[in-house]
């Protein structure tokens, strides 16, 4: 059974997952989320919030790509959205990981997982707009309902938010809306500053 | 848009789910697993182990079975394998819980939501089937990736084990046969007594 060897080797690899620490807090402010929580709680929205996907969209695929798409950070960490330096090389960093990652797999699955990752990145196909949209709102629920504390951390303002959610409205107008309002809340009170 | 509003309040709400901890090590032994990662990781399972299920699995629904499957624990707890007594208020205890958290949703994805749940308890589909056995098969790898680490700690014995496991063969005998034989080296080695 090499082919069940691979799988299981590779559902322990993942689990590294579990310690790779992204910048947002949870909810109830005591440490910040992880890549595999995170990935958890996207495939969830996917499963109640794909109703407002703007194109109709294969939930499983949606799933999946959410699942599978920051594995990559294994190797190459969480670079932060407003971490420009980082940003530069991360592209190159991930490419490698990939390849020492998703190759733990069978030939098929790990070519599978390639796409998957691809069409996650190119954002061209309703699925991934719709995924990447998720990925985009989760980390500003989660800000909101600690009072922006991400956001004050780092000292971010409402410019840079929205260069960096270019593609948010991609994949539903309902969910930006939404997330506008939200945005705008924020900066309301002060949590998101009107200008560096 | 009130539907829009509760299904956000939803997703808040489950972020508690992080919070929720179980009595398996992850890989590294520096830290208890929480449910959202373990949910996250019998997804993953999922998408690239359900060619080994006894009969074929509709794989979207397994998925979602299990991102959801431990969501009464946000208010039940988590309640360990062997601990007799919490076994014995559980159904009682995740019911309500099921009531409070599952009605949040508007109400047709609560009676989804509901209805998965319930089909995940039931073990009578063959999606939940298989779901089942990866929830139990999970542990067992990273039990054995830290050296029985969680048997060790609990002091468990095989046939405590085997009655846990009874329907852990019914969802596939690929995954099952792989399990008895982890369960083998780790009686070999000691991690698990052969006996109380």
């Amino acid at each position: 059974m090499e082919r069940l060897k691979k799988q299981m080797e590779f559902i322990i690899e993942v689990d590294k997952l579990k310690d790779i620490i992204r910048q947002t807090n949870l909810t109830n402010g005591e440490r910040k989320e992880n890549d595999a929580e995170h990935s958890w709680h996207l495939a969830l929205m996917a499963v109640f919030l794909s109703e407002y996907a703007k194109e109709p969209v294969d939930v499983l695929q949606v799933i999946k790509m959410v699942l599978i798409h920051d594995l990559v950070e294994i190797d190459a960490g969480d670079t932060y959205l407003y971490d420009e330096a980082g940003n530069g090389t991360k592209a190159a960093r991930e490419q490698k990981a990939a390849e020492r990652i998703f190759n733990i797999l069978p030939g098929d699955q790990a070519e599978e997982l390639f796409q998957l990752w691809q069409e996650f990145e190119d954002r061209k196909t309703p699925e991934s707009k719709f995924a990447n949209t998720l990925d985009r709102i989760q980390p500003v629920l989660l800000n909101d309902a600690t009072e922006g504390r991400a956001w004050r951390e780092h000292d971010v303002c409402i410019d840079q938010i929205m260069s960096k959610n270019e593609y948010t409205s991609q994949g539903s107008d309902v969910l930006w809306a939404y997330i506008q309002e939200v945005f705008e809340k924020n900066i309301e009170n002060g949590n998101i500053k009107r200008s560096l």
